[in-house]
């Protein structure tokens, strides 16, 4: 169908549209503001005209994602996309009218995820956010030591500490959230001098625990710093030298000058 | 003419001279006393006084612009200088005299200024704080991403937590400031127990938080020190190769052995 | 003894086996489960089917280290290892019975150790456990530097501040404790407003306390990344030019050439 | 004076022995707890067996110092060293006695410092302190910078503020300290929401001020870091190759077979 060709060719030419790109940018900002002015206490004149907007909003989005779908060759490849499945997502779901008040709260808080969408349609905020999850592996086993740590103390101070304060110290969880808070130094001296008035020896276990997630931690992000940089030593590195020759080929064109002296001194 | 030709000769002297740049430091320095003695508690009689210096002191600011001003070959490039202009500024507003007494806190606020004068006189630190703001820009896309974040939590938070605690969440601006308390980790259980006061999940909202931002923060952080450690490195491997022949030269040479070899081959 | 022998080969086989290993870590996990689920408040029959359950756990437990000790060549090299002597302490301890409902807390509070089981059985674990310990002496003297500071300023603050607050300045080991907190910024101005009330200039004591220790622990992170990081280039640095010739060898090459060359043109 | 120098070489080899220098560590650690122990209550008798050891302590200080400057063979050069001349105040002082109970805390506080001569005894520590102290002068205008940034918030945090709090921002020295505070994130937003019920816009001063100190202070940080990785670096790249021929040795031994070659092909 040649229709639906030129349809195409005229849809990739909007979508690579520079103005077309900062109008979507621009949308985004413009919903996220949407989604602010709700939050304060605004007469109901004007909740109404922020409604109409949503759904004007809505819409263009609809239409947005039909775009791109559109100006996708192949058209399994476009669900191939987290992104493409994450907008897709958001959207229908925004289409979705609710009466229920019970339900509006739920709407309106999938609206929020639409300021994502920023990340979806800013190349260099996409490259950032999935080189941040890539850091995240290398942390694995220094996580996994970390949390073995506090469930440890975790389990002993609900068991020790549980009679001395219910709601600090009641189960595993619960103890799991208040080491947490002693390990961001918030108010943890509260919590040890509690302790410490029926159990005196009890900084034991408050110390301890500061110097081992301390400690840990530290080497966490050393051990980041140190990944990070030596990949960049090693790019600058191979930068610098990728069109010098190498010593290695120094030291061969060496070995033919002197294979060449050896033969013309035998000849001499 | 003659007569301004040898003035400006003889300010542009003043102006290179050394110890007229140690008088110009030494009242900055005395006015930025003047400015801490009044926020005592003084008698009428010494405030008069503090008053009577303070114009002293910005009489001879006056001055020193215009020597300033003077010494510049060409009058136009004065004022394409940031500084040139901060100066200027802060001192003809110092020269409003002012009887209002409403104004006179706003007069005191903009003499306080004259101690960022300091920065403009002292050419280290202005070129300190210029590498500082350099540093902005790198940031910028983290910045972004750390205030998306900040975004899509803070309207979450107005959202679920409003009826809970106004002046904490009252709307997406005191939200945003309270997320910002939180990511200091000051008292942030406080913040985080009266919320799951009512919804006993709500630390996840907390938790999951705290680990984006530090995250966020973190890499910001390597971001800047890896940024700042390869120029660094660049410029210690430069500094250290550039008297030395390349590889890409001894390389050259033995071609040059070679091809001469060859001739003598050839020859013989 | 062919019987022996070919109960070992099955053991080694057993104990080697990859489903073995990931069926023992199942367990360590869901021992910790068991232990994590002692802290909550549950009815007495789960109590009951938990204890069996705990029962069967060490029972596996002490199965696994037999397995181990029998795949072992050397039987005396079985202790030689940390790991393995802890395994057993902690296993042999929870066979004990205990009916003594005194005692039930500590036999529960050991049983917490075999969580730690998880780092001796994840060889990367064990890796960075060893890692982590191996950083430590080279922190010894900053280490030491730092505990001569809190020693000073702990005695120094309990002799002029002990009348003031006997429960945070009584004795060294109290104020040492104090100092801790003040260090961790938790509530530090509470402290200090306390004691400024009566010596109004103790706030020197504390800015120079934080300041001292905050540039000491600086100093050490600094000298971790930067130790670290040597190492790291050096590996770096020796790797990618493990295969290279030196420099020193092209040298020895050139000299040969200019050896052949004047013997050639005496000859000549 | 034969008697004399034979004295003096019994007293260096005393001094340069290992077992009186670990003996001279253990009495300054014995001081040290000595000066502990007295920060507890104990019974008068003790205290009298306290003060015993502590004239004993004192006495042997006196013979170690003395023991120094007879080995010293230029009596001159005992007083240059810093450590030296620190020794001998702390020792003399101790040596007065007194009985006025006013000064009993001073004589004690002055005792605290004879732990400080742990640092000038053993070498290690003594090295450690003055790179310490070497590092200081890199960060002069950054800490320049960073006071200036705190005089300006403090002038203006008095100016305006002072009304509404006294204690936290009567004078500019107050508010220096408040600011202090606010940078260690101690209840920081108790002292603003305090003046945004005054105020509503008082955050602005606040955030800007953590901003702006935060990245002077990381900025300091990463200061230190990258200096110090700079020098290890060089000290490397040096240590790795001070033995090798540099490419400038090569290339002019290139120049020579050229030169040797030049000459036989005008020969032949």
């Amino acid at each position: 169908m040649t229709w639906g060709k030129s349809l195409q060719e005229s849809v990739i030419k909007l979508k690579n549209n520079k103005l077309f790109e900062f109008f979507v940018i621009s949308i985004i900002i413009f919903s996220a503001l949407l989604i602010g002015i709700h939050t304060y206490d605004i007469p109901q004149v004007y909740i109404d005209i922020l409604n109409w907007l949503d759904v004007a909003v809505t819409l263009f989005f609809l239409f947005e994602i039909i775009i791109r779908f559109i100006a996708e060759p192949q058209k399994a490849n476009f669900f191939k996309s987290g992104w493409n499945i994450f907008d897709t997502i958001v959207v229908v779901i925004s289409l979705i009218p609710i009466d229920d008040s019970e339900m509006v709260l739920l709407a309106r808080l999938i609206r929020i995820f639409r300021v994502l969408r920023m990340v979806s349609v800013i190349p260099e905020l996409r490259i950032l956010l999935s080189s941040l999850f890539k850091a995240l592996p290398q942390l694995g086993y220094v996580v996994l030591l970390m949390f073995i740590i506090f469930y440890i103390y975790a389990a002993a101070g609900s068991m020790i500490f549980a009679n001395i304060n219910e709601t600090l110290w009641g189960d595993v969880t619960i103890s799991l959230l208040t080491l947490f808070r002693v390990m961001t130094f918030e108010d943890w001296t509260d919590v040890m001098y509690e302790t410490m008035a029926v159990y005196p020896l009890s900084w034991l276990y408050y110390i301890s625990f500061i110097f081992l997630t301390t400690f840990a931690f530290l080497n966490m992000v050393i051990g980041i710093v140190v990944n990070v940089m030596e990949k960049e030593n090693q790019k600058v590195f191979d930068e610098a030298h990728k069109d010098d020759p190498t010593i290695n080929e120094l030291y061969a064109e060496i070995q033919i000058l002197k294979g060449m002296l050896k033969e013309q001194i035998k000849k001499s």
